[in-house]
């Protein structure tokens, strides 16, 4: 393995209405706060709000890409939404390994964290992932 | 609030290539786990899976939709990932309130798990949430 603690990797998106609603529909979540203009205005946040886990899909994103990278396997994802995503915010998803679970199977655990445009905090969480071996798919995917 | 300690919601869904793809578009993870069919079949898996994070979005969807239901607000989800998810699997997220932690503010915690068709456990994990008041959105959204 070649994975040390501190390495980070992120990546950046701006979230559109459309990945919203395609969002309702593969995950079946058509919450009002998410799809419904008018009841989102009356909501305490004043207009929609993106899904708090098509945010955190921004995560795997960057583990199942760059860090690990491809042949990575989820084991754990946790999650707490601090802020609101509206629809327009960049959001910039960042991954970095704090510890080295089982160096031989290739367990990490990292610290996984979204930012927004104005750099407050969306979601904070971590990951435990089984990294894959050199060689075997991580070199074999492009 | 009218929520109940046990009070439980569950939501069933075959999971699709299509919705596979179209997770891999919106999130940005074309992990070959799940995307790539050669590369998936020489992993240990044998063949392409969900992604993990498009999986536990059904939990999402009966939150959403169902307990507490329209209007609720994620503030936490945790998963852990204890089986994978094959195309064409038919899954049952299910969402039990297990502890009321802020009666006023509506602040509940639920235990979030998801089945596949064989009764395996594919997804283990909580939520904590901030349920609509009930006449203010909860009653709004049909």
């Amino acid at each position: 393995m070649s994975y040390l603690i501190g390495e980070q990797a992120k990546l950046s998106k701006q979230m559109c209405e459309e990945d919203v609603n395609r969002f309702a529909d593969i995950s079946g979540d058509y919450n009002p706060l998410h799809v419904n203009r008018d009841i989102a205005q009356k909501s305490v946040f004043g207009r929609k709000i993106v899904h708090g886990m098509l945010v955190g899909s921004l995560l795997s994103a960057v583990i199942g890409m760059e860090l690990p990278g491809p042949g990575t396997i989820y084991l754990e994802q946790s999650l707490k939404f601090l802020n609101p995503t509206f629809i327009g915010d960049t959001l910039t998803a960042i991954v970095e390994i704090v510890s080295i679970l089982n160096e031989n199977k290739g367990i990490l655990k990292l610290k996984t964290q979204i930012i927004n445009q104005n750099d407050e905090l969306v979601v904070d969480g971590y990951a435990i992932v089984k990294a894959p071996k050199n060689g075997e798919i991580r070199n074999e995917s492009n």
